[in-house]
């Protein structure tokens, strides 16, 4: 059993040791590395003020510390005489900024040369550099945001496509938080509910219904599964979701890629498969990220080496989200067709493309549209019918655009998720077998627990380590 | 004979032409490209308050309308319902901002996805995609600096080093351009001298001192001479001061550069040679960027294949603004090395360098450090010695830190010096052969013009479509 109290002391502890840490003033760069027109200097922290306002020099001797917070003074940077750029500086203070502390941004010059020696000039007088997600970590800290939305702002960042980004700031925006916050205040109800049992304890009655507290766990129970079945949905987005395409060789494979491809002005970048026998390419098609794997054309083979080949073709699918079977309708029949799928995952989704229509009678095409494996129609080197195959993918994976559901895509919070339901789940069976109700109390506490420490209620010094150093610097 | 009321008339023109163009507003990422913590998007013209206020909300309702210069405001950019980002909305108003016009900053967060919504949002809200520079050439065409101020802004965005940094600098801050204005202020006290004569030019009267004049005129040309003298400094500066090193194979080439290269947190890169007998090495030293050309070792040979090798190192050293001779102490006597050096170039200026210190008795030192070559001593393999190296290179180029002469470093400004001081030697001759009036008037109008095209007084649009296409976007 893991004490309320016990856990707001050592949270409050490690509060108080990370506080310690946030008396010093932080500095970094805060916009891409490398040239551009600006870039933007961050410095947070007591002395955030005082130390920018030694290297600064405005035209009419106005002086940062005696501005206003959310204004923008302009003026030179200089180290002694020597000129180092003109710049913006924009006033933040304590506690209405990002990290919560009096904070100014630089707005400098984008050469890599400025950038550097105004943050040397910072740590000079005074500033450390920041770690990565530093800034971050204080706006924890200092309570400006829970732990959920602090990743959801490094998921955000790292967002390559309109649903990533969805689910990333609506994490940030403490979407999930709230549905957090749901779900503990009904562990509290549930703890309410057997509180005075344990008052009375020694006297072996039962206050509280046990059909009551059985739906209510029920219900929280339900609500857990729900977030948890979110995550292949979510890890699938953030990461690419994993599509194999298999078929015989010359089916139209690569041309298939292409045409999806070419009509995307998409993030396209190929990854080196882990084997020659399969290449990666990750691209985004109607706001999803897709990772497609073309694999080794599939042939019965008496070849050793090429089985290896189409045995990994066939490994890949089960590690899929689902795969696209695509076959040459020219040569192909519905026999031949059905024989291969016969070979492959019965359990993994799939989406049966029929390629080369360009090529086939409309009598041979309705064969294959009359037939029951109804195969999605396709020219892939003409690019007809890409668009019905781009919603097919859409659809297979449910995604609706600006859809609102909780979506969890963090590993983190899938592990405590999956760590609260086991509780929930120990609780349940602890219900029906009418176990003693200290039992129950201690679970429901364990639950509450591991729902919390996503939010950062309850957290420790490794967690947060093992959180922020993901971060870029700057953030 | 440029007149000029043409000239002012012509440049009014363009202005008014140019103008038309400004009367949209523009936008663009002005951050470094890629993956940020923040990055900044900036609208700018008469439409930027509006644009970026249409898509813009603020938890306590508050437009970006309503607010004040130089006052910043957080809040939320959407598009229709969709949540795009948290973002801070900086508020800057004509003409107290960078180009003279109202203008927005949008800090969102780094995503490339992001930063790519945002501005497909403004773009269909009415903005339209910046062309290169073309804030600060708005910047330019409302007067807020002039066009060499402008090409100042490039260089700093583009310096490596300090010394480009420091050029660059002044140029922005109107160093450069001040000496121009003195410049073209004398040149009109030359004109007021003799507009008199011009007037009763029938009577074939002298009203100007001739002696006076030509103090006048020689005062020009030195002044416009020591600008010209600068460039080989400054170009120097800007693209790396070329220095070759040469040296019989096993001198211990590489083993200096490293040690050159160890010692420094230098921005370092590797170009490829035009050939493959040469290697450059671009890094900073003491602030000045130098180019290293590592070069084939010198050897007397009738390899046909060798000679030529031999002879590149030879032709690099022509094209260097001085070169390093390196020999291996414990192997050249003097007598060697003098013999090397007379097969070397003359008249470009050289260090020469004894290495392997470290392996010779003090007898055989002192023979060295009492010969009239005075070789430099090191040891690469020790590091010994290479303080005074860099010394040596930074004395060789004449670099001072923190100098404020006014070094020119850009082409289009040494080619409109070069003609102006053509002028100005036209002026001087036609002085001592008494040339007519009217001729020096002309002569001296023409060296004006061309003071005048630096910062931009007379400009046409070819000129200044050359100059901001050579900026990044976002500037």
């Amino acid at each position: 059993m893991i004490s309320d109290s016990i856990i707001i002391f050592t949270n409050f502890a490690i509060k108080i040791l990370l506080m310690d840490n946030t008396r010093s003033t932080i500095c970094a760069i805060a916009t891409a590395p490398g040239n551009g027109a600006i870039a933007v200097i961050r410095v947070s922290g007591p002395d955030a003020i005082a130390i920018s306002n030694s290297i600064f020099y405005s035209k009419n001797k106005i002086e940062i510390k005696d501005k206003e917070a959310y204004s923008i003074i302009f003026g030179d940077i200089k180290e002694g005489e020597e000129l180092i750029d003109e710049v913006l500086i924009s006033i933040f203070k304590n506690p209405k900024s990002y990290t919560g502390e009096d904070s100014i941004e630089i707005s400098c010059h984008g050469s890599i040369y400025i950038q550097q020696r105004i943050l040397e000039l910072l740590i000079k007088n005074g500033a450390i550099l920041a770690e990565p997600g530093e800034f971050t970590q204080r706006a924890f800290l200092n309570g400006k945001m829970d732990l959920a939305q602090a990743e959801g702002v490094a998921d955000l960042i790292a967002s390559e496509s309109r649903a990533m980004h969805q689910i990333s700031i609506q994490q940030l925006k403490g979407g999930f938080s709230s549905e957090l916050e749901l779900l503990r205040a009904e562990m509290l109800n549930f703890s309410a509910l057997i509180e005075l049992e344990l008052d009375f304890s020694e006297e072996d009655v039962e206050f509280a219904d046990r059909t009551a507290l059985s739906k209510l766990v029920n219900k929280l129970d339900k609500s857990i599964s729900k977030l948890l079945d979110s995550f292949s949905y979510g890890n699938a987005i953030k990461n690419g979701v994993p599509v194999t395409i298999v078929g015989r060789p010359n089916a139209g494979k690569s041309t298939l890629l292409n045409a999806l491809l070419n009509e995307e002005r998409a993030i396209v970048s190929s990854i080196a498969g882990t084997t020659r026998d399969t290449i990666e390419e990750l691209f985004v098609i109607g706001g999803v990220q897709f990772r497609f794997i073309d694999t080794a054309g599939l042939r019965k083979t008496e070849d050793e080496i090429e089985q290896i080949g189409v045995q990994r073709a066939l490994d890949k699918i089960e590690k899929s989200a689902f795969y696209i079977y695509l076959f040459d309708s020219q040569l192909m029949s519905i026999q031949d067709v059905a024989e291969d799928l016969s070979q492959l995952s019965q359990d993994v989704p799939r989406i049966i493309v029929a390629n080369k229509l360009d090529l086939i009678s409309t009598e041979r095409l309705s064969e294959f549209t009359n037939s029951l494996l109804k195969p999605l129609t396709i020219s892939a080197r003409q690019k007809g019918g890409i668009e019905d195959l781009k919603k097919a993918l859409l659809e297979k994976i449910n995604y609706k655009e600006n859809q609102n559901n909780i979506v969890i895509s963090n590993i983190r919070h899938f592990e405590a998720l999956t760590k609260a339901k086991e509780a929930i789940d120990r609780v349940l069976v602890g219900i029906e077998s009418n176990i003693q109700t200290d039992f129950l109390a201690m679970d429901m506490r364990d639950a509450s627990y591991f729902i919390g420490s996503i939010t950062g209620n309850i957290s420790n010094d490794d967690v947060l380590g093992n959180i922020f150093q993901n971060f870029c610097i700057g953030k």
